[in-house]
């Protein structure tokens, strides 16, 4: 390898975990390589963590280890981020960019949060601030939207952007297994934390979420612009049924251009959402399996597209954390700025209720003649139109009223509020025990 | 739309097929996003064609036609080809080098051919040159490739990169078609051209081959070190023993990196090649239907990756060309060199002889005792250890010797030497009356 005129980069590292040990010791190892296709020198200056004892994922040299973060970030060209949370992570990076450095990331939480501060102070600062390990792990997925899509109008994305929740899903439909039990595997095999509030409830997805509308939609999309809606409530007879017609249930990121109609003020804008969706087995989603991510997008131009990976895990994720890394290299080597995104779309964010989809509902109901009539009139007049019924006579069923019936409805496109409306009616008829699931359906 | 301080920046476009005439369209229709996601207007200043009054595929004002593409590309900021084959093209995007222009092609014929020549000057002349629509249409690949992979290792690139004969094989997988009325169907449907050679013999693909090679393992690879096998060979039987078998038949280019043995020299590099291959038909590949297209990526730190979409047709093609012109613009309104790709890492290129992969083996043998046996044992003197062997008694099947029977033998991992001196052997036995076909096995 030629070593003549080849510049040194400094590249601080935040945090030592997973990903971090992962990184550091890559940019050891191939660090020949890495200077071949940046043509700099990318020299690990420091890695700073809370405790320089702690055990690592990897073996590093000792004396890279430091505590003191603030003063690692003040000498770096570049500086990855892997601490997560707001704090100190922020305050690191907002120091970083003020002294000029790259700023390389997978903090979906903090971007999440307080993204638009950090791309402003970056872009003023004329520095790359770039984040693909955020969402998707491995799946370069922004890089696309941001570059490659910039000339097409993405109308759709449809992401499973949370392995936990995807192999939680996944084994409840191929072992028939309850959410709980489902849970306590995917916790014993590492894929859930011993509090997986986050991942189960959708708050993970939901960042990501707004990360992929934000990029997708050239409009900064909050957290709190996100509806949200985790997977606790998925029972093995929701995930049955679902299977029996032909469908798989998976937590979706979903993000989609909508028009509100005429009548309730014409805007057009766009809807984020996280929940549990029915989607059709043959759909390209329905078949990632177990930990694995993927993100399909429909584009104007481009039609459907779809991204597949694995979305977690620390050396698939120092895959896209190194990427960046690269691009920055390659940035400061070639000199010009940076760009992080483009914002300029100006597009509303809608709530849940400009959102029409399918419903999958489920009803615990009394087995006696006329049952279905009484149902159906009562769709009927909250407009709900209905697509299929299924009956299924419960013998002895735990948990089941005896004497009942399931009862399972796919309705054809309806409102939120049209939904909720026959719900609410539905439930009080004395001959439906209770509503067991109300799910959407997507991608039919 | 702000439009203060707004720079201009003139986009030239040669040639105005099914692509280009979307391509064109878009330009007009979406200046304001465009103008928008660049920080640049991107002024269409003219088309350059052969006839003025042909008919295109979208309504394009008369005054942007001009036959004189030389004069055209020395005014252009940006350059889009879009002509195909080796000359003009070649000596235009020279042109516009020299003339500091940044040059969006999808010209993968003179990529393949040439590349390096345009490469070169390209970076010399620190603009920038992309390709992303010369392989798999509209899905985002080479710039995942170049950089968000550009931190890990590929080892290995598996794509269905040619629409058409994957439309070919899937018709006859789905409907047990020969080849040739399958291609008559595809014909039917545009998906094949009159002169379907450079799709059916495998052209096409081998040289995005070589363009997915040299970009995954940073070393310029020809289409000359493509072994290139193509599809007009396979037949209904082989599709339908296939299928027997749990696996379908798709044309794949794959690139991947391999060690000869240390006794054959001890090399390291990567063989590039294109063969209709035995896939499992749980392999996401196997998913891939109709004319979509799909790269599958195994890279040492992400593990697999996957990227599917439209591989052809107008529009989606010019979603990636115009992926290409807002990256070019950008760069443009922001300063700073372009770069098209690292060349750095000096892989040699392997011939095929050094790839060891399971094959699977169709013959036509006499129905007699002892053939098996016969069989299995020039197997085994050749070295080639047999996985499975599945016989089928003929009774009257057109085209095959009466009392004979089919054999279908799949092996373990073997070298195409190994394979050719089995074959060989074979063919010499008088109980075999024909070799029906010997394709390779992936993805197990």
């Amino acid at each position: 390898m030629k070593t003549t005129n080849v510049k040194t980069l400094k590249v601080a590292l935040l945090g030592c975990g997973n990903v971090g040990s992962q990184v550091a010791r890559i940019l050891l190892e191939d660090a020949d390589a890495l200077a071949a296709r940046t043509g700099a020198r990318l020299e690990l200056s420091g890695i700073a963590v809370r405790t320089i004892d702690a055990p690592r994922g990897a073996e590093l040299p000792r004396e890279l280890f430091t505590t003191d973060a603030a003063a690692l970030v003040k000498s770096a060209d570049i500086v990855i981020e892997l601490l997560g949370g707001i704090e100190p992570a922020r305050t690191l990076i907002l120091s970083a960019i003020e002294h000029g450095a790259c700023v390389v990331t997978g903090n979906k939480a903090l971007l999440a949060a307080d993204g638009p501060t950090l791309y402003e102070k970056a872009d003023a600062a004329g520095v790359q601030l770039s984040y693909e390990a955020a969402v998707a792990g491995a799946v370069p997925i922004l890089r696309p939207i941001r570059d490659s899509l910039a000339g097409d109008k993405i109308t759709r994305v449809l992401g499973i952007v949370n392995g936990t929740t995807n192999f939680i899903l996944d084994q409840m439909d191929s072992t028939g297994a309850q959410f709980d039990d489902a849970l306590k595997e995917a916790q014993r095999l590492g894929y859930a934390e011993a509090d997986p509030t986050a991942d189960v409830e959708g708050h993970d997805a939901a960042a990501k979420a707004a990360i992929l509308a934000s990029l997708s939609f050239h409009t900064r999309f909050a957290l709190e612009n996100v509806h949200c809606q985790g997977i606790s409530s998925v029972t093995a007879a929701d995930i049955a049924a679902a299977k029996d017609a032909g469908f798989v249930i998976k937590l979706l990121a979903i993000a989609e251009k909508l028009s509100v109609s005429a009548a309730d003020g014409g805007t057009e804008g766009v809807c984020v959402r996280v929940h549990p969706t029915l989607l059709p087995r043959e759909h390209p989603l329905a078949t990632v399996r177990g930990a694995f991510n993927a993100v399909f997008i429909e584009a104007e131009s481009a039609g459907e597209l779809m991204f597949y990976g694995q979305g977690a895990g620390g050396t698939p994720t120092a895959s896209a954390v190194l990427g960046d890394v690269v691009s920055a290299a390659r940035r400061l080597v070639l000199g010009g700025p940076g760009r992080t995104e483009t914002t300029t779309g100006h597009v509303p964010a809608l709530g849940i209720d400009a959102v029409r989809t399918s419903y999958c509902v489920g009803l615990d109901v009394a087995d006696q003649p006329g049952v279905l009539a009484r149902i159906a009139q009562l769709f009927a007049e909250n407009r709900v139109s209905i697509e299929t019924m299924r009956q299924t006579i419960h013998r002895e069923v735990p948990g089941v009223t005896p004497g009942s019936a399931e009862l399972r409805i796919v309705t054809h496109l309806a409102s939120e509020a049209a939904l909720a409306a026959t719900v609410q009616a539905i439930t009080g008829l004395d001959i439906v025990n209770s509503v067991t699931s109300v799910l959407r359906v997507e991608g039919v």
